[in-house]
């Protein structure tokens, strides 16, 4: 199917300056360019909008979802642009919408435990603004620096505490949407449980903006934790580490993370970093942390950890119980997919996820498959989740054009063993956008992709809303 | 708008035979008059339908689906009747598909810490099935001892433990979906995140049997906590018990339950058991547990929270630590609606849910609609999630004819309170179905019950699938 798109023509512009004020649109081609891409190899993926709206209220993003709906121009929301699957990438043109300009905390009520905040709240603001009053959003990504708030709920991003602490959209109590017809709809409040009617919220949790714009949001907060403490684990091979972490899971005892990092993530990082770590014979690292109201708890528990990790062939067990410490390690970690980047900017840095038990099972196939297309795969990511980000880098001396060649039939057959042999799935927290479209039509069976195109054209029938993306 | 449905001749009725076998269709009378009702009063709102079918797979479950398609017949999937909200009620006849049937185990994954079973089975012989593996399904409802597991998923069914452990949903980590076409549809799997295209699952989770049927489900088991303990304190007013609420739960611990009952539940209760509760001088009673891992720390919380309610006023704080005492005062809880039910079966037993700091702000409303209708509404419930089954009751010398005019007008007051000043919901675990559709309507902005009909017209373009639930 091929959907005409109208024309951004010059009378629409200025439709649209009226409505967001001339600071809040940029037509100039060196600015837009920022727009033209997010986190993903931008040699492979990148397209430059017609125009770049910043609208600063929810009743502007109404405006111009009727305008574009009167006029069918593709409009693509973005948040930081911190994306890892070209959610934010323009496809067909038209109308790139960033929230950066709405970034306000609208509310902490410390008697519900909530906090309202707009989209375009860079989400470590929002855990800055929450610190003092011992209070913290517990569903946070990784790239938390960066990222806005409305982006963590579009793509329902998982992050470094999910193993306790489960993904964003456990998180979200209510939200704010505008659809693509330009209604503003208000979705759930402040209420822990309700099923007053189809849960449209969870819905939009993870839709990756093509069903609506998500322009603010109810979290549910906790309390702080009175203690947390990690260990840093070295053993001397990537499978060693891997295969204790369904045993760690199955104690009993649930850890705030276990982060699995190769060898190549963690020498590619430190030496990005200005960092060192202890990596004499070390295959691999697990960087384990537990947290909890009670200081005795947090640290029993963390021996129990450990003496397990040491009976698995542990090289070392560290403890890092102070804040600098643990701050130089999660810096490490933090900084692995920047780091691969600067060593190589064309990558798949992918994201799949398995049931725990199948974790170890993984390696074994990256390893095949470098192998098989000589090719680096440094390895990292949320083990205790079962997700791990393998990054297929291109090598710097590799042509473009064999590259291009390459990266999908690795990745096909990647997922095919992870979506058949393992019952995994290719993406548990970097979403399927513009990157992985094509694979999800692959691995998904005809009657549940089905129900995917039904539901997109029922929010959507113009085809408007971040157009090419999760479906072809 | 108005569907015309198709009609079963005998035709079908021979040609349903053939999928699911002469034992498995029920015609007469007698027999299907049990599937006319659910736990709503059948005065009210029983149906009877054309006839019942209890098929044994999924696969018979498509093939019954693509004749209803064929045919244009309402499909009205059933679990165990234990509904409150009408949602297995045949409105327009046709067919009632049971699946009483398929009630087996099929798999406990103790590597993934799951359990796959059939939507038939009843939840607590799950439980029952997992106890001795130390492993338990968290996200249950009180009517555990005869609910089915697919029942609580179609409801995303609340229960006793939500307050620390969420509600079923949480738990569902993959389902199988037989969708009105006759597709068999497999979502989600044995993966703890996944954001691989449209949540499909969580659209399911709670839809009520109106966008499909569920026939199995894996789930995520927790380890059975080693320690659990309970705390009965009574309050001389209903007023004083439920506003120790919020302030336990801002306490920083977070108990399993906190249950809110009011002198008229548990009299009501305790005659109907032949039970006797200390109730000299009570108003209300909050039963709390605490559970975890750790005999220290849960008493060191249990005193906490004891304290907390002796200084906000408690009469007596009593502690039950053994398991025969606590299940004594749980059976009391448990058992309140069938013993308000014994009392009057003719009732409304609202299920509404406020943010928690609101939930003391309901008590005098229902005092003002007590005095104003001249209705007793005996209340209890889930007070730690701000949902309260506040029960209208009809004074049995009431004429029905005088109890259907006061109903609507008495909820409709109620509904409007809640939803419009408190930010509260009309339902946090019973559904809409059929009772509370005009509800939802009143009280849902336009725009967003627009949604709610576009995506059932996507799923079921024929309203076929438990047609005239939610939506009006």
């Amino acid at each position: 199917m091929k959907y005409q798109y109208g024309t951004v023509t010059k009378a629409l512009v200025g439709e649209l300056q009226a409505i967001v004020g001339k600071p809040n649109l940029m037509i100039d081609l060196e600015r837009i360019e920022n727009y033209s891409h997010d986190e993903t190899s931008k040699e492979e993926y990148a397209h430059t909008p017609d125009l770049v709206l910043t609208p600063t209220s929810a009743l502007q993003i109404a405006a111009i979802m009727k305008l574009a709906t009167r006029e069918r121009i593709p409009v693509t929301p973005r948040g930081a642009g911190s994306g890892l699957s070209g959610g934010a990438i323009p496809l067909f043109g038209g109308i790139v919408l960033s929230v950066e300009k709405m970034n306000k905390v609208l509310e902490i009520d410390e008697a519900n435990l909530t906090v309202t905040a707009e989209a375009g709240i860079v989400t470590n603001e929002l855990n800055e603004q929450l610190k003092s009053r011992g209070l913290f959003f517990a569903g946070y990504p990784m790239s938390l620096e960066t990222c806005f708030l409305g982006g963590n709920i579009a793509e329902n991003a998982g992050g470094g505490k999910a193993v306790k602490y489960g993904v964003t959209g456990r998180y979200i109590l209510g939200m704010e949407v505008v659809t693509p017809q330009g209604d503003i709809v208000e979705l759930g409040g402040k209420v822990t449980k309700d099923v007053s009617g189809y849960d449209l919220k969870q819905l939009y949790i993870g839709s990756e903006g093509t069903l609506g714009i998500i322009t603010k949001a109810t979290i549910k907060l906790l309390g702080v934790p009175k203690v947390a403490s990690n260990l840093l684990v070295p053993f001397a091979s990537a499978q060693e580490a891997i295969a204790v972490v369904p045993l760690i899971m199955k104690q009993g005892i649930i850890p705030t993370s276990i982060e699995f990092m190769d060898r190549s993530s963690i020498e590619l990082t430190c030496s990005y970093l200005n960092e060192s770590l202890p990596l004499e014979g070390v295959g691999a690292m697990l960087l384990i942390e537990i947290d909890g109201t009670d200081e005795q708890t947090v640290e029993r528990e963390l021996i129990q950890v450990g003496d397990l990790c040491s009976e698995q062939g542990a090289m070392e067990v560290y403890i890092a119980e102070d804040a600098t410490t643990r701050e130089r390690i999660w810096s490490v970690r933090r900084n692995i997919a920047e780091a691969i980047k600067v060593y190589s900017p064309i990558q798949s840095l992918e994201d799949v996820v398995v049931p725990i038990a199948s974790i170890p099972l993984v390696l074994p196939r990256l390893e095949q498959l470098k192998a098989k297309y000589q090719v680096s795969i440094p390895c990292y990511g949320h083990a205790g989740d079962g997700n791990l980000h393998a990054t297929i880098v291109k090598d710097p001396q590799m042509s473009l054009d064999d590259w291009k060649d390459l990266e999908p039939k690795l990745l096909s057959e990647l997922y095919a063993f992870i979506t058949g042999e393992l019952g995994g799935k290719i993406s548990g927290e970097h979403g399927i956008g513009l990157k992985r479209k094509g694979y999800l039509k692959a691995v998904t069976p005809p009657a549940e992709y089905q129900l995917f195109k039904a539901l997109k054209a029922a929010f959507d029938p113009l085809y408007i809303m971040n157009p090419g993306k999760i479906l072809d």
